[in-house]
């Protein structure tokens, strides 16, 4: 993997940060190594609870006829509904840039032949476990978990 | 469940046929009965291949802090990403108007606790089998299938 792919991710998650929002951020890499999408989580900015990272980056990266040599480049560790984006699709592989601050369902695509590569990013990292420290309501109610 | 849910996903699915699209819909609805979200593939219209039916309207429905007591109604069996949607949110039932021309991620669903009522729907069989043998590259599109 070419590191600037984590570089670009980390981006959209800074860019989320500073619009107000949650720190993820995802691209989508092509076969030959270009970002075909970028994003990251919406849901404050566009009162948008489906635009994680991951789908947002999905979803810039507009209409694709085959996935299977892409990858998925997130910052933090795919929650269950970005992980069944990447099985649904046949997304090749994903790159996580931390799997510390929350756990998702980055084992059950390896069970299922996707080629995952978990990271441990310092930006990351300090990217999440300040923000979840900070807002831990906003981060719960983005993964669904109820007080 | 009150049959009219169903008949809110199918006008939803309709919809998604008229303009053009892939006929799926589904509708989010709330502990008292009302729809809080609703909505259809947009794949075709929007250009947007994460508008699946359940993402549609599971943003419709805006930001809520509470899924436990919500139920997704589809017209078609939810596909992983759908799925993972469910589950991550933690949405406490679906209700699936046919699962004979797509088989997803509803028994995934209920190991993880989900309450699934699985309809056997005329119409909805109806729209995506004639969908399916009118379209098949669309439909192998929209579910990652490659040829």
């Amino acid at each position: 993997m070419d590191p600037r792919w984590l570089d670009v991710a980390v981006e959209q998650a800074r860019a989320g940060l500073a619009s107000g929002g949650i720190p993820i951020g995802a691209a989508l890499i092509g076969p030959d190594g270009a970002v075909l999408g970028r994003g990251y989580n919406r849901r404050v900015q566009d009162d948008d609870p489906s635009a994680h990272g991951e789908t947002a980056a999905f979803r810039d990266a507009g209409r694709q006829r085959d996935y299977r040599d892409t990858t998925m480049v997130t910052t933090l560790s795919p929650c269950w509904y970005c992980s069944g984006l990447v099985r649904q699709f046949g997304i090749g592989a994903v790159i996580v840039g931390e799997a510390r601050t929350f756990h998702g369902g980055h084992d059950w695509l390896v069970e299922h032949g996707v080629r995952v590569t978990v990271l441990d990013d310092e930006r990351c990292i300090e990217l999440m476990s300040t923000f979840i420290a900070e807002r831990p309501e906003l981060w719960n109610e983005d993964i669904g978990v109820t007080g």
